[in-house]
């Protein structure tokens, strides 16, 4: 293990941080909010201490394997949101550093999932910072270290590669570098689309950057406390296909650019995406039609909360806890489904279910023809087996870890309905569950104890779970 | 598919219905309840449609693959229940007939969910009947049939295969019918055990019989609407260890047997199954201590709950909903696994759960050391590739069969909790589940729709979903 190296580039990452927290720091500045002390004490710390690890540690080789690159964004991540918390305590909106943590955490994992009981209380710059960690997280902050970092361009790939969500890793340009500066540019571009339109739509500057930072990352962190009921129909639809776009993968956005319209048209994960999104739109919107006054109504609803559902983001327009059983148990489904392979979203990913699902038919069809040959195809390639029994386990792996974090947080007093989809919540980083944690409802009650382990719930389901486990797990475990 | 053969076959096993329902009309005749009639009505229709099917479709080939093998299954075990429910109806205990399928596709699958709200009031034949109905599914009736019908040899290992629940079936013995046989004794031999030290601590005969088939076939009905909280310590750890007994991979008997100790003790599977009980029951023993009095009734109670669940077999000596959260939880999770393959457990089995981690493991180390080959061990002998993609694909399609179940049902007005745990507990054969159906509750409100869903629930989750599937799905789907 290269541990000069890590360390090395997690500095990197650190002062990186320092120079993001700049910009709270003007908008601080631009309203008089009163809090640029809290944001220099931090940019301070972060220079500080990204500062000695960088200079401290100069590694006498620049080789970053899977387990380097795997603890690079593991320790990255977390020192990320154990510095990023501290604006919240230093300015007194959020006193408890835990509860400051889980919130920053919580933000860079895009996940939304708040401690928050009264968000519109906030400083400015605070609410910018929040959102600002989602639009960061959102295509993951290392590949924006691959950018600026070049001068290194044989680790880049083992870096993305625990970084990118998905099983598969698409090298469209032969240079790293290049792919991830053209999706960066994808990503800005989409965020200001969505930031413009809801200016269009009337919503003051400030609310339509933070959304759309929110959006972009498929976080969820808002301004207001009713989330985004209290907007216009316009701003909902314009926030629901937000969200819907950034779900795509963005291998597809790439190959529109490439103007190769037709492997783009002819992606399997796509249209299982976009079937999905409707099937269940319209099987909410039916289900609900009695709830709301119009049949216009029930579909805005029910497109707003798929949309914030399935891309795990969290936005909400209505308290679907209040909702009936069936529409209840769809979204409990689409939470662990999630977004596409390649996008901002959290979860399973589309990809991993299409191959879930090809494995199954592959098996049933070897139970009545024993003799014969079956293959699983995604995207028109053949699925090798390594692949298959890594979706595979990954899918048990997936399922090992809800239930872990589940059963940790079951010491609390709250109800099964609570526990279960907290824990579902967190790990896919979508944000609310139902019950207690539902859209209206906040994690604030949770104990200390429950909320690092939510914590590192967000981190695991943020990072798909490697490497976190192989960083923190005991090296003999994994040795030959 | 050679659907003469099918027919046939499944003339037989209904032939054999008629047979075993001579049992319950016996118990009728010698407590004089006046329920002789239901059963001589029900014995006369098995006889007809048996005697028909049989004798109408003479098969020219004896041929049974994969297919007729799970079509044999899956049609014996739909018709054994459509006629095992008519007592019930006939006699006028459960007047719907929609609730008496239910309750007899619960009996024969070895769940235990009940539409019943006074078990008390039932007729001792039908109270007979419906037990006998676990011990019969316990270990299969159609391995019952391949000890009669034994003209067949070849087609025998086809019907084991589709009927044996866990991934991997031992031939221990050369000849399937020896291994049946001796299966069977050792299953009678238990049962027996168990009913006799009920007797010896002053249980009633017919209650001890009726017991000790429920935990045999590991199933769960039984005479009280208390279940078994009103006996003393005595008889409650004598089912406690009765059940854990019946959890136990049949094999390893049938090495003990063989005087073969050291490979029965080296078993990974038996270990890793003490293993989690132990645990189980420390934590939740802990867990509950301020609930009851001593120590060793919070012991006694936890010990029960557990091996209750983790056998699949749905009994109560307490209401485990007003538990802590954390107890339920570690409850929730073993209703998941099940017990050990080769058992009359359901769920997903212990050897599934083993295979999987070790895949994890071997994923983790293929992540760090992406050139060396990692091996997945079971028992001493290394997993192929083949049997590691069929576990995990089971796996996947496990939950799939569970969250489907769990959408279907929630159209009813109950909790998440309700709808999720019905389906868990019915798809894992368990019984009760929490809050509505939990072990004081009952599943009789729930629609006649949602009634036939968690049947077919049941039904897919003894037979390990694919001879159902099979069954049923259209034969283009899996043609290639």
């Amino acid at each position: 293990m290269n541990y000069k190296m890590v360390i090395h580039t997690v500095g990197q990452v650190v002062l990186l941080e320092a120079a993001m927290l700049v910009l709270p720091l003007l908008v601080s500045f631009y309203y008089g909010d009163g809090c640029a002390l809290p944001f220099l004490q931090t940019i301070a710390i972060a220079l500080a201490v990204g500062g000695s690890l960088t200079l401290l540690c100069r590694p006498k080789n620049h080789n970053v394997f899977a387990r380097e690159g795997f603890s690079i964004v593991s320790f990255s991540w977390l020192l990320l949101s154990a510095i990023g918390a501290l604006p919240f305590v230093f300015s007194g909106d959020i006193p408890a550093y835990v509860d400051a943590f889980f919130e920053t955490v919580s933000g860079f994992t895009t996940t939304g999932a708040s401690i928050l009981t009264d968000v519109e209380a906030m400083h400015r710059s605070n609410l910018f910072w929040r959102s600002f960690t989602h639009w960061v997280g959102g295509m993951g902050v290392l590949v924006l270290v691959t950018i600026i970092a070049d001068k290194l361009p044989e680790r880049s790939m083992n870096i993305l590669k625990a970084e990118m969500p998905g099983p598969i890793v698409g090298k469209l340009v032969p240079k790293t570098k290049d792919t991830s500066r053209i999706l960066y540019l994808i990503y800005l571009g989409i965020t200001v689309l969505v930031a413009v339109l809801l200016v269009i739509g009337g919503m003051p500057l400030f609310e339509s950057v933070v959304h759309a930072f929110g959006t972009a990352g498929t976080g969820g962190f808002g301004v207001k406390s009713d989330s985004i009921a209290g907007y216009s129909p316009y701003l909902q639809w314009v926030i629901t296909f937000g969200m819907l776009a950034f779900g795509v993968n963005f291998n597809i956005y790439f190959l529109l650019l490439l103007r190769r319209f037709g492997v783009a048209l002819r992606s399997t994960e796509l249209w299982t995406y976009l079937g999905i999104v409707t099937a269940s739109v319209l099987a909410i919107t039916v289900n609900i039609a009695s709830l709301y006054e119009t049949a216009g109504d029930s579909l805005r609803y029910a497109a707003f909360q798929v949309a914030s559902v399935v891309t795990t983001t969290g936005y909400a327009t209505t308290d679907f806890n209040l909702w009936p059983e069936f529409s209840k148990a769809i979204l409990f489904l689409l939470m662990f489904m999630g977004a596409c392979a390649g996008s901002t979203g959290g979860g399973l990913k589309v990809s991993r279910v299409v191959i879930l699902a090809q494995m199954i038919r592959a098996e049933v069809r070897r139970m009545v023809h024993p003799r014969a040959v079956s293959v699983v195809r995604y995207e028109g390639n053949t699925v090798d087996k390594e692949t298959q029994t890594g979706t595979a386990t990954y899918f048990a792996l997936y399922s090992l870890c809800i239930v872990a974090t589940y059963l940790l947080i079951s010491f609390d007093p709250f109800s099964f309905e609570t526990h279960f989809s907290a824990a579902v919540a967190c790990f896919n980083n979508i944000g609310p569950g139902f019950d207690v944690v539902g859209p209206t409802g906040s994690f604030v009650d949770y104990s200390d104890f429950s909320k690092i382990v939510l914590s590192f719930a967000m981190l695991l389901g943020r990072l798909e779970i490697f490497p976190l486990l192989l960083t923190f797990i005991p090296a003999g475990w994994h040795r030959r």
